[in-house]
């Protein structure tokens, strides 16, 4: 497995591969791994002739310094982790390398990045769709990788590379849960013993809204409110957004009669974590 | 040749062309073609194994409608001109290909497309770096190529292409006059005999700018009170902009120490037009 750090260097050798006609897969991170991420290495190494995964903590899409200062930096660790995956090529850029001096182009979008996580976190998605596209550009992947709980994000990744015509296949895989049900995430390292335990609420919050929706309650008015009164009775939890959304546009429905999806976003303690589900 | 106005035909003849491993030269045209764009596929014939030349009139260009429903449109002749120019592949795609019903996603820069015309012409240069972004990505040239009337669209296409990490050459081919030295643009073909006349104001102010600067003139107010002077003598002739600023960056000079772009924007009648000349 190689560790480049240059972005020419990652270029020349990706080059490498199309000369010889392999097909990339791409898994891009932020790093601190966990068994989420590996999931779509296993998902790309089953696809793809050549993996490539890349770990880049990009500055462009967080929104509160707190956050980005404590987001967890793990790189060696990180790249151990991958070295047991089977994985070609992990590419880990520095900030210098992504944004140099005088660096001033964006792609952002409208509506789609305006819904659900996008409504309290400006400008956060702005930023994953500028590093999401010179990612694809530098790796060239055939098959991108992403996880579901983040849907909003790949959503915004399909429909950035069905805009701007990039020839690359998105592909979204499932969330990968602890015992419990709590979806894993770099961020779920912050949490203490109690916190651990009240997050739970985000996927009991889930299953009730599943289980209304197979027992043919439509509205999602009444459904949203059983959701917040799940979460509402857990200690240090407090409700960020629960809504109930069109699958492609994430537009607010008022009753589900196409299918859609189902996502939570909380503060716990000082923690933001989010989830969700497809309701069909 | 052949004319494609399918993206998904498009991006198969790409791979065709790909796949045989032939260099991909590509110039990207509004149409309503003259020699100067000639000039572009001459250049791209000389360096690649297959030329394509887009023509797409690009609606999210044009911050002024009148200017887009004016802009003159010619298709048919446009294909017979192309035809003689040993190109392979026309592509014209229709406005529902390029911008579908639900088209969210721009591509933006700041500061270099604030200087120069994207002061006058607000929202303009997100619409260049917009479609050609989807542009390249659909053709995926290893060449593009521009001409140097347009200088500030030339800088902009580079550094897009710097910034977003694509694997494009950008050629700049030099301006191609008529005899009395008025830059070719689509645009003349609104002039009447007078307004012809008075456009020549253009290419001698220009001149008066390098000739200052052959003499050791480097005060650029000094220059542009000449070049303006110049230009007001002449009837039919309003003064948009008159500007001296760095090369790359199109920030305003007030000492040339540095390669210079003399730049000039005029509105003779109701047609605007724009020259420049590199002062080094």
């Amino acid at each position: 497995m190689e560790v480049i750090t240059e972005i020419n260097k990652m270029r020349t050798r990706v080059l490498t591969f199309k000369g010889s006609r392999k097909s990339i897969g791409f898994a891009p991170t932020m790093g601190a791994l966990h068994d989420g991420h590996i999931s779509l290495m296993r998902c790309a190494r089953k696809e793809n002739d050549e993996i490539v995964v890349s770990i880049y903590l990009n500055p462009k899409q967080f929104d509160n310094k707190d956050d980005f200062d404590n987001y967890p930096r793990r790189l060696k660790e990180d790249i151990e982790v991958i070295r047991e995956e089977n994985v070609d090529v992990v590419f880990a850029p520095s900030n210098d390398e992504m944004y140099p001096v005088g660096y001033c182009t964006n792609v952002r979008q409208d509506r789609i990045t305006d819904a659900l996580c996008g409504r309290v976190r400006p400008g956060h998605f702005n930023g994953v769709t500028t590093v999401v596209t010179k990612l694809f550009n530098i790796v060239g992947p055939d098959r991108a990788y992403f996880g579901q709980k983040d849907y909003q994000q790949s959503a915004i990744i399909k429909k950035l590379v069905a805009d701007l015509n990039m020839d690359i296949d998105i592909k979204v895989c499932p969330t990968v849960r602890e015992e419990g049900g709590l979806a894993l995430s770099s961020r779920n390292r912050r949490l203490n013993i109690e916190e651990r335990q009240s997050s739970l609420c985000i996927y009991s919050s889930l299953l009730k809204a599943r289980d209304m929706f197979v027992s043919n309650i439509r509205d999602t008015k009444e459904i949203i409110e059983e959701m917040s009164s799940v979460i509402k009775k857990t200690k240090h939890v407090k409700i960020d957004y629960i809504s109930i959304v069109n699958i492609c546009t994430l537009e607010d429905l008022s009753s589900i009669n196409e299918k859609a999806l189902a996502a939570v976003a909380v503060w716990i303690g000082n923690t933001r974590l989010i989830d969700n589900t497809i309701l069909e």
